[in-house]
């Protein structure tokens, strides 16, 4: 991105003049690089301006492709509910204490939307891994069942893609939501990945850009960063080796969390995305204890990964019967180092006793 | 940018910790930076991923909050047409040779709206200039239009904005559309600017940002180039002098054009955007024009300034009654240099003569 911004014309990649043809070989090039992480072919990508718009833009796609509820678990991304709420009527999947759906509660939630909206669902969602608590879904089961019932199924991969291998060419589903900031890319990028073949109406018009699928002028910038980003994490076992170190981190920090009284895991510890913990600490709120970790230089989440949900309860957390209202989210990415790790081992203990402490 | 790009981190302008506090410090003083630019409160600028995104936002938006037709020009970018065609009826507001909505015009098309929908409309567009011919609209006399009907009035200012001076806090619009890399920002941002007090359903939704106006992670990157071009454009005079330095050289560029034979100007010569000037060019298409001249080094546009009107012809010109279905744009900005003028008058009646001599 660097290079790029030093050295490239800020052009169109529609022109045909000699900046234009540079800025969209740049554009192509990083398509390319995206499409082969996810074992894609290249005109399957929609560049988007992030997960959220490539999620807004599969549900609007998809309510306006086929008239029917939508099916969703209450522990999906906000953006994943609250695109589905304004498509339709929205019929729920019900999640175990660790977030999981179940393939039998698809079922139930198939019958369900029979009996109450007599008919099958026009859309389903399945996450590929839960953005809070990292319980991975059971996603080729509940896509079979899409199947089975016609339904377009949607897989929000935000969490997950560039952590683990995820192929979305032989995955099944109909649209795919990836972030390029999830994986190393820079924020304000993203991709729908679109079944071969699969042509729904863009949520952004007024522009040829993207084949017609993504109207308005290119951030190659962004997708540079972004195909740059899907390059360093393609090949035999890179995927395979990223998630076995972030598993391994994440196992470390987990143990140490652990060893403070009263701190609990939420979510499936052991089927989960590789790079996520989630954590719940019994008297105190995870507020200030993520403040007393910035202090040691130490940046966790409270809570989602979106600000939507900032001040409520944690929708996920209550979808699981949880009896907590907040979380601390601990993730790790390319730039976690083992001494970052031990670093949060060391301090997280001083600081929830320190919290406690004030509030006894 | 590069700064930015090199030592700042890539965080969450919506977490708490550091790296998030110094995210959002960035992303506010470029929100400061654009809103002192346009004149507005910092509160009334919603960032986007462009000015495609803005438009559709603004449409979107307006056609939520107030039930009626749409008043548009065929002479709006195809954004603000296509946006508009899908929130609701339109009713046309036609435009002279020039490319010029005349007010008296607006009052017909007001007529024609209570004539065919029996109602004022609830939405109406009027460009700042055009962004084919650069003719400069009348928009304060459309505006005052507007409020007599209590219309939303959206002004796409993609054109003009960063060019010549736009006060879009006295302007008397509720929503004005900028796009950063139309004044030397980055592709891939842009705002939407929204009168104060107003409160529109937002398009992308599923998150809190941007006011819950515009969810989806911030692209900080982007706002920082957008924020630093919008302050090296603020200030007393310095957007009266930018203009002056366009519309001197686009006079340059079109006093060396018209000298060739059979080229004709498009739009007002004298009332219109600074930067911008179109050109028709007798005997020979617009495209091997633009290569012709590619060639020389010289970067032209062939046509409207979005794809998707590339392969058709121009609803602009068409509107117009001009007999050409392509023209040539040319544009200045902040890097055209008195050279790129004379390089451009020293080739332009070459390239044309070559190619008429090729197809007599």
């Amino acid at each position: 991105m660097a290079a790029w911004l030093q050295e490239a014309p800020a052009a169109d990649p529609g022109r045909l003049h000699a900046e234009g043809r540079t800025a969209r070989a740049a554009l192509e090039d990083a398509r390319d690089q995206v499409a082969a992480l996810f074992a894609v072919r290249p005109r399957q990508v929609v560049l988007t301006s992030g997960g959220t718009e490539a999620i807004n833009t599969a549900v609007w796609g998809a309510a306006r492709a086929a008239d029917g509820p939508v099916l969703c678990s209450p522990v999906e991304h906000s953006a994943v509910r609250d695109a589905s709420r304004r498509a339709g009527p929205v019929v729920a999947i019900d999640v175990d204490g660790l977030g999981r759906i179940h393939p039998a509660a698809v079922d139930e939630a198939l019958e369900r939307c029979r009996t109450e909206h007599g008919r099958d669902p026009a859309l389903v969602h399945c996450q590929w891994a839960n953005h809070e608590v990292g319980t991975a879904q059971p996603v080729h089961a509940v896509l079979e069942r899409c199947r089975s019932v016609g339904a377009l199924a949607h897989v929000d991969a935000v969490v997950g893609a560039g952590h683990e291998p995820l192929d979305a060419g032989s995955l099944g589903a109909d649209l795919v939501s990836v972030s390029a900031h999830k994986l190393g890319g820079p924020p304000g990028m993203g991709a729908l990945i679109l079944r071969r073949g699969l042509r729904l109406d863009p949520m952004l018009i007024g522009g040829e850009q993207e084949r017609a699928r993504r109207a308005g002028l290119e951030n190659v910038l962004g997708a540079v960063g972004f195909g740059a980003a899907a390059a360093a994490l393609t090949g035999p076992g890179v995927l395979e080796g990223e998630a076995a170190e972030a598993r391994r981190r994440t196992r470390q920090l987990t143990a140490a969390a652990l060893e403070v009284e009263g701190v609990h895991q939420f979510g499936d510890p052991v089927d989960r995305a590789p790079h996520i913990v989630c954590l719940g600490v019994e008297g105190v709120e995870a507020e200030p204890v993520l403040l007393g970790l910035d202090q040691a230089g130490i940046a966790v989440h409270s809570g989602s990964s979106c600000s939507s949900e900032t001040l409520e309860p944690s929708p996920v957390l209550e979808a699981m019967g949880v009896d907590a209202e907040r979380s601390l989210r601990l993730s790790v990415g390319w730039s976690t180092t083992d001494e970052d790790v031990a670093a949060f081992a060391a301090v997280f203990g001083g600081v929830v006793e320190r919290l406690r402490a004030l509030r006894s």
